[in-house]
């Protein structure tokens, strides 16, 4: 899905939060179990027999859109608050799934008592409704506010490695609301015209799994039967009281915030002053602790190990060496001091990780192609995966899949339309970009988009075998190889950037719209009726996801800074990116190269380590990737998912049921609930209306000094 | 029962709260019912017929008083809290049931398992601990540590309105461990003596029902019952769920308040500063919230009645007459401005309210007396009570009266010890007391000693009718009268509290004895054991109540000052009470007796109001003793307590059955847990170890000051 293979994460906890969503939809066909008790075979769609499929153009209600445009707003405001914030974005699938349930619901039976219902709800619709909210929300994150877009403003460049570059004002573009809606409406689209003629290769022929895709239909087909709609009732119920209790927290909490620096909860030292001054301390953030909730505890304890090693051990020891190691006095925030080591660590282990898993990927990717296409040419159907369908009763699968490929199969989407599609948006970037970005040149676009459909098939591939999109190494790798092609003097950060742009545009929707092809097979939803909706949620994300964006920049104006409430780390790191491609390793400060090189290879060791001890032991063994991102985030996050994770073990072990069931709704409810609460307070901040208290803390002698300076204020 | 009459709430509200009581003791019954389905007459005592009754020493094993004496400190240490912070002090006896049973069933377990086990853990002895812990917190609470005791001390003195009289030395007597426990030691026991040979003719002749007792029966006789046992278990799990929680939450709070004034959660401005200002904020008291959860909702309502009545209208509208109705410029806590309104307005209330009820409750009591006289007579049983056993089949009730009576008339008490016992211990009192108390003469304890067997039956007897003590009442009788007597110049301040104390004592013990003779009787404890049981747990009191006290006093050097945490209100409000006995109303600023009629004339009409009124309307009047006590108390409790109402209010909504099961249990652990940290708060507090943090709120502007001043320190 769009959201889950945005997810920075990238790797292998991809694949964890996939085999976690895995477990939900599990749990969803034991319920559909329960109602056809007694049977032995399973067979969903026998469960569906009776009710009839509406036409590709019935499930593309008008509800259904006006739902989707409301969730979609809601759901970009938090993938842009976590991607400006952290940069860690939890699968909202569940929780978009969920919602568009219960609108829908609740539309129809209003409806229905007046009378004025015409179509009944059904699942093809839930599922035109999923799409389009993933596809809306996607763009948040694809359009790279949090990371390349941001990444080439101003307030980033200065704090990057060539704040000092005297060629610096050839690489900023500062974000503007015409440019952003231009450049995401020419390079969003045509990911969606370069697989659409490969669907039936993907998900008839090779029958790949795509995890999430599968889940969310699995949970879709449960909402809808009798026994699902109550559980997801329940579920909505939960949701909606951990929804508000988040919402009224949050918005609690902002009185307490005048100075965000100093006051608040957000810098409770709850652990002590000593252990706030390093990042360790909770700071009541309930979106935190949902999102920790939603992620795989290794993946929360990898941050919390990587947030113990960085600023625990690492930053402290390094500080040390100030006048040393590092000039003595450096302004907060300079590459030549502490926050190059932070950074330029994180990218190594990144890097690291990410080159590990591109070569482990590109293997498997290559060997199941090969397998796929040897036996097709012996003509028997030798399934990749060996779960989910496959599993099944030979009768109940053969019904099953005759009736889905029947409807996969009627609706058609010409290919001359896609190949048309690619080819005319292809022309218009080549044209269009250039004005954008001046570095870039209409070659360096023609390039990519010679290349971006093998890549985009390649991912599109990768992730329905392991549920794990690597859209943004794609774009990494387009900053280096462009970035290196426009040289310095050029302007090459900026092209650089504004190619990985262009490249993780294309290869992550691939990857999304053929995961909601796959929901869409499961469902019985049309796959015209499914491309109609990505379109149309495509175009919806390319205006509200800059809007949104739009909001949180003018609302906040130290978006940006290192120190801020919202530091968009991943900007700082994409910058960074394209500078060493750039410029090659001159910039850092002393001994950073040596202790790169060292976690670089510790992050391949490790991953070598992860898959090749046995899984008994493996699975205790964190991910690098997971390491790597508190190391250069100033915020306290570990500690919140921890402590998230922390709940739903004691939960799990108390009612493990109870917990699986409602454990993914009470979370999304704790993350949308602080979500939305970006909305008000980014209103409040627009119109200039301040929290009125500060929360503070002092140390008991500070303390006493703040006393007697208020008695002679007060005298 | 001991703790549940000495609250100083007194009244109605009593009743109120033995109502609830009583609820518990019918669920509890109808468990009861349960193990006996299917039978139409239900007898408590057949369930227990196959079950051994143990002599009377059995009962009074030394696990029983070891655990007695470990609750005993807990309890003393949650009531000296209590009434040294506000003065209201909840019914404990659910939870020293419930600890209890708790306790002695796993020392029995773990006992049995090892093969050592002796004796089988019996409700007669549950009910010996019960009584044991109830009568050594009782001490807790009518040795006066929170009122007239701690109202002879300099710190008091110095802050009541004879601050500045040129006796004053006369009417001081600071606390000091000696004097208290001799003190105690000679007027605690002399209650027990003076109704223990009535017990008969109010236990079996009178039938009275002594609610609280009867419910603390019901309780215990429940626990003994198998499902009575699975259900008792639950609710200590979840007593001790909330009771870690309320102990770690303090813990927490503990490290943020380096500066009890101005730091912590204590002082957190939930609804804003201004309304901090006028003492309108949540405070974080787990405390209060569980004594909000067990008072019923009137109490609390009436609680923020008078805190809106008072903080949040009369006094912002005196302040303003600053200069005009009382000197400008006083200062804090002089009862020459704001602090006497405060105070003397509250006593207004509470003599009106107290008057009323000492009114109404003698003339019930005459009024029963008669009845049961002449019913005697005429050699019917015309029972007083119309609820409880009285209700049951005649032959179940007749076979449980039956083996009850047979029980309660087994293990005599000499009345000759009891006569001997009090003329001992009133000469030993005539002749130390004057020691102790100079201005308090040898023939004022020997009047008070004649008059109060009568009080005490009284107080017994109207106890047993309507389970309202009205120990505090009588003290304050003897206050005026002894004070008046010994007149201002002979230090009438000081006999008066005195002369409150030895009262209160007598009265007081009595009543409690009463109730737990008749707890006794119903779980079938030999009255002698429960004698002996009272008797040990009077001895442990003396000593354990002192000592807590001592470590209060110890370690918070600025007990009893009014803007403290622990400002002891019921200290100034006695020795006020024993000036205005003395001295008249001259210490008064302008205006405020006045407002004082007015308030007295209020209380009256309220009463007669709730009296008078429907009772479907009645319910809704608030009670004047619970409006008064926010008067003067610079604390929101009344907010903690309606956040607590809010809760079970909530609760019961949801599941009445699981409140009404786990309420108390809740309440209780969310009690003792807080109450518990008070002990390491104490010593850590002695051993000057200081909260290393302060949280504290500014103001929007007043931060930006405070910011700049920090940052030219840092520099």
């Amino acid at each position: 899905m769009a959201v889950e293979s945005t997810l920075e994460l990238g790797n292998n906890d991809e694949r964890m939060r996939s085999d976690e969503n895995l477990l939900i939809s599990e749990r969803s066909a034991v319920e559909d179990d329960d109602t056809t008790k007694g049977k032995v075979i399973e067979s969903i769609e026998m469960t569906f027999k009776d009710i009839e499929i509406p036409s590709w153009k019935e499930q593309l209600t008008v509800r259904a859109f006006v739902v989707s445009a409301m969730l979609g707003v809601m759901f970009s405001f938090i993938v842009m608050k976590l991607s400006l914030t952290t940069g860690i974005i939890p699968s909202l699938n569940v929780a978009a799934g969920l919602l568009g349930f219960f609108f829908v619901k609740t539309w129809t039976k209003v409806l229905e008592q007046c009378g004025m219902l015409k179509h009944p709800f059904t699942r093809q619709e839930n599922t035109v409704i999923q799409t389009c909210v993933v596809a809306t929300s996607g763009i948040a994150f694809s359009g790279g506010f949090g990371s390349y877009l941001f990444g080439m403003s101003d307030v980033v460049a200065s704090q990057s490695s060539d704040s000092d570059s005297p060629t610096r004002y050839m690489n900023i573009k500062n974000p503007s609301l015409g440019w952003i809606i231009g450049f995401l409406f020419v390079v969003s689209f045509i990911g969606l015209c370069s697989v659409v003629p490969l669907r039936k290769i993907m998900i008839i022929d090779f029958k790949l799994i795509y995890p999430s895709g599968t889940a969310t239909a699995h949970l879709i087909n449960s909402f809808h039967t009798s026994k699902g709609a109550k559980l997801a009732k329940q579920q909505v119920n939960a949701l909606g009281k951990f929804f508000s209790f988040s919402f009224l927290w949050s918005f609690f909490q902002w009185f307490f915030v005048s100075d965000e620096n100093e006051c608040g909860f957000q810098n409770f030292p709850t652990f002590g002053l000593k252990a706030k001054e390093n990042m360790f301390y909770f700071d009541f953030s309930t979106m935190y602790v949902g999102v920790g909730m939603i992620c795989p505890y290794i993946i929360n304890v990898s941050l919390l190990f990587g947030m113990i090693l960085s600023w625990g051990i690492m930053w402290p020891l390094i500080e040390k060496k100030e006048g040393h190691w590092f000039e003595a006095g450096l302004k907060q925030g300079s590459f030549h001091g502490i926050q190059g080591y932070r950074v330029f660590t994180a990218i190594a282990i990144i890097l690291g990780d990410g080159l590990y898993n591109f070569v482990k990927v590109l293997g498997n990717t290559g060997v199941g192609l090969y397998g796929q296409l040897k036996a097709k040419k012996s003509e028997t159907v030798l399934p990749v995966a060996t779960n989910g369908e496959n599993q099944d009763n030979a009768q109940a699968t053969s019904f099953d899949d005759q009736r889905r490929k029947q409807m996969f199969m009627k609706d058609q989407i010409s290919t001359y339309l896609a190949v048309g599609g690619y080819l005319a948006i292809a022309a218009i970037a080549t044209i269009t970009l250039p004005h954008i970005f001046h570095p870039l040149e209409w070659y360096y676009v023609v390039i990519i988009y010679i290349f971006a459909p093998a890549l985009a098939f390649c991912n599109a591939y990768g992730c329905g075998l392991t549920d794990w999109s690597l859209a943004s190494t794609y774009g990494k790798l387009a900053i280096f190889v462009i970035g290196a092609w426009a040289g310095k003097s050029q302007g090459g950060v900026l092209a650089g950037l504004a190619a990985c742009g262009v490249m993780m545009n294309i290869v992550s929707t691939a990857s999304d719209l053929m995961s909601d092809f796959k929901t869409g097979y499961l469902t019985l939803a049309s796959p015209r009726s499914m491309f109609v909706s990505q379109v149309i949620g495509t175009a919806m994300g390319c205006v509200i996801a800059p809007c949104v964006f739009w909001v949180f920049y003018s609302a906040f104006p130290n978006l940006g800074q290192q120190d801020s409430e919202y530091p968009a780390p991943y900007a700082t790191v994409y910058r960074n990116l394209a500078i060493l491609g750039v410029e090659g390793f001159e910039a850092l400060p002393k001994n950073c190269l040596n202790i790169c090189y060292g976690l670089f290879a510790a992050a391949i060791f490790i991953n070598v380590a992860r898959d090749t001890v046995p899984k008994k032991w493996g699975r205790f063994i964190p991910i690098p990737m997971a390491i790597a991102i508190p190391f250069y985030i100033p915020q306290p996050f570990a500690i919140d998912m921890c402590v998230g994770s922390l709940i739903l073990f004691i939960w799990e072990k108390r009612n493990k049921t109870k917990a699986d069931a409602f454990g993914p709704a009470v979370a999304s409810g704790l993350i949308c609930g602080e979500g939305l609460w970006s909305v008000p307070k980014s209103v409040l901040a627009l119109t200039k209306v301040n929290p009125p208290i500060c929360m503070r803390f002092f140390a008991r002698g500070a303390n006493l000094k703040v006393d007697d300076f208020l008695k002679t204020l007060s005298r």
